[in-house]
């Protein structure tokens, strides 16, 4: 069974509307964006670009799906039209994809991808391309402020039995690329290439007699790769008994509970006093980017962070508001650009582009949101960059790594003032609009407002 | 590929241990549950037990699988031991089950599920099973808390864009449990069988040179069954727009923004005075389940609430603490009780089962917390059911109807003060805990703390 039914009926009442009217093949140009980032974040951070391409190179309805679509009472009248039938077995994604490149920072109301297709494919990929992009931008945006809340200490997702399992494996990914250092989810790192964490369980401890005999059976099993969970019982003994059962070799400690600054330095001493100064401490409970600062502005020596519920479901803003809109549409020929015009939900009108540029300090000095025609000004870079031509990848699949490495320089280039905490409320300014963006949107205005 | 890399490292360097250690076939006890509430859940709706079951009868590990464990070099040493490899191929889960049944109210504290397995069988299956159940117990939870608040008024899951596109399929089934009355999401519809309801979008409206047009378009192809959105450019004008282009039989009107409550009295007016009484009124746009219980206070005649990113991203409480915890284990032919002591977070000893009375309004009087091997008390309800016995399912699994049949019926159950919005900070009692479980949690502390 294919992906195609990962959709919203609408989405099919809408093509069957189209086809029906015979404007399915008409060209037209649609926009991924955020209107509003979460409260507390200055930025985003796009992931899923590789999986949407994937969805979209795959898209095709097969004859069980078709029957189960015309099996709906919704669908039933659309059908009465044999040639539906027809047409949704051809239908393939054949569009144009522009997309900023996974690792890059994106601010609100930026266009993240951009589909140019015919309409009924344009519209047909909305929902998977929403939640795939949505998801995936979400976990990578938050994984992010927790690794540069951890500087030179280690980040390792830690949250595949708090978020539902196939969104684990995707959000493992997407924390890898935010700059995580692996995770301890086994299909994530099998099917991502990832490195792969782990540590034991309370239940491992209580499954034992005493603590030593849990440790000593780990650590014969594992002789140089353990790491030992020492807070079932009394951390400070539980860091006794591992350092009497791992000895010099002991690869690390985990500290799951309690004041974990204070602990830390109690048990870096204890581990140093034993000449055990490569033993690692690692840090795992409820943990998210505030508490991983709090810890390391108290010096806690803490080498590695196990980071699970808040980063692997960002609880905190689970959610991003994506959008996918209708930027412009063939009429007679010729492209017409399209805008909405409510209140509060301003969209510009056009295909468009997002022109950077950095300052001499690295970091972001501007952005510019352009139409998509217009010349990249000189000592900027266009963020949206061709990734599919007529259904078809520009390049072979991107290396994850390479997504890694654009998120490591890219968040060097985050002005602080987006780095730090949003108040609630305060929502940091988007890009400026060109100034024939600008004109455009008039233009537009007049026309669609009477 | 099957589901059983689906998991945390740890579970494997346990196994891995276990099995060295000569344990991994001993009888073991654990149990899942919530230790508290997020602040806005006065009880839990129990979902997501029919898709563990499924993963626990599929479990098994290939040959694939099990060469990417024996390459990680956290597993490298395990793997010298060469039955390693034999046990893990044949490893099945051959255990017991009890569980509440979905739809079934659970409070704070109480089992939703209890495992009695071989040890290694009892541990590996545990981040898969919290994953399945914690999600969807967490998203039946908040859908429960919407439906009740609609009333009479149906709630259709909305929400597929604003998750991962698998958690989309699993939070619809999980909705319609709850009390949904069906779910745009086409794969949920098919794969679960729920009634898929949809509209059309602002697209729709903006490809097509008027609003009028875009109507007229829509209801040529679904004479009997069009739902049209009328807020793209002027909720009234997009009525009275409507109202020309579907006659008397259309089927709705959908309002997504805007003061949805006036909108809707107005738009009704208009519809009445049209003679198309039966034309239903469909309300969207960031819906909860607060919002709702406003427009109903004010009573707006809204029929049906589509209700997405906040019901099926459950974005106020995304997660549950599910935690598996040991109750008890073989030691010497015999089953031990086991507990963990610390501060704040106290785990009662023993196998355990939830006795349920309820009172003669048919509310929930009191939930007592026994051991498993406790008489049930007359008048009572023991709420965990055997469900697996040697790995199999103890009967055919259930049609998700009776399950959305329980539910409804459950929680007409809950005590009006579970049902009320709980105020930050404040938790509902979980159960109370019958006197040999009292008796039973001493002798345990006594045996455990020295």
């Amino acid at each position: 069974m294919g992906d195609a039914l990962r959709t919203d009926l609408y989405e099919m009442t809408m093509l069957a509307a189209y086809h029906r009217e015979g404007i399915a093949d008409r060209r037209s140009v649609c926009e991924v964006f955020v209107r509003r980032l979460p409260r507390r974040r200055g930025f985003l951070l796009v992931a899923g670009v590789e999986p949407v391409l994937r969805a979209l190179e795959s898209f095709r309805l097969n004859d069980d799906e078709i029957d189960f679509l015309a099996s709906l009472p919704e669908l039933e009248a659309a059908f009465l039209q044999p040639s539906l039938r027809r047409f949704l077995k051809g239908l393939r994604f054949e569009g144009d994809v522009w997309a900023m490149p996974e690792g890059t920072i994106a601010l609100a109301g930026e266009p993240l991808l951009r589909v140019e297709a015919p309409l009924a494919q344009a519209q047909v990929i909305e929902t998977v391309l929403l939640s795939i992009l949505g998801h995936a931008t979400t976990i990578a945006s938050k994984a992010a402020r927790v690794v540069l809340a951890a500087g030179d200490a280690a980040v390792v997702e830690f949250g595949a039995r708090r978020a539902h399992p196939e969104a684990a494996i995707d959000a493992a990914r997407a924390a890898w690329i935010a700059g995580c250092a692996g995770t301890s989810n086994l299909e994530a790192a099998r099917r991502w290439g990832l490195p792969v964490f782990g540590t034991a369980s309370h239940m491992f401890t209580m499954v034992h007699r005493t603590e030593l005999d849990a440790f000593r059976s780990y650590v014969d099993t594992f002789p140089t790769t353990s790491t030992l969970l020492v807070d079932t019982y009394d951390t400070i003994e539980g860091a006794a008994n591992a350092i009497r059962a791992g000895g010099p070799g002991l690869a690390g400690v985990r500290l799951d509970s309690g004041d974990l600054g204070a602990l830390a330095v109690d048990v870096r001493t204890m581990l140093d006093q034993a000449g055990m100064a490569t033993t690692k401490i690692v840090a795992s409970g409820d943990l998210d980017e505030d508490s991983i600062a709090r810890l390391r502005a108290r010096g806690a020596p803490i080498d590695v962070y196990g980071v699970g519920t808040r980063l692997t479901a960002s609880t905190d803003a689970p959610t991003l508001g994506v959008v996918y809109k209708l930027a412009a549409i063939d009429r007679g020929g010729r492209m017409e650009p399209t805008a909405k015009f409510s209140r509060d939900k301003v969209m510009w009108p056009g295909p468009k582009q997002v022109h950077r540029r950095l300052g001499d300090d690295g970091r972001i000095a501007w952005d510019e949101l352009a139409l998509a025609d217009e010349p990249v000004p000189g000592g900027t870079q266009a963020l949206l960059v061709p990734v599919m031509r007529g259904g078809r990848r520009v390049s072979a699949a991107e290396p994850l790594g390479a997504a890694r490495e654009r998120a490591a320089s890219s968040l060097r280039s985050v002005p602080p003032e987006l780095l730090r905490r949003v108040p609630p409320g305060e929502h940091p300014a988007g890009p400026r609009p060109s100034p024939r963006l600008l004109a455009l949107l008039e233009e537009v205005h007049d026309r669609v407002v009477h």
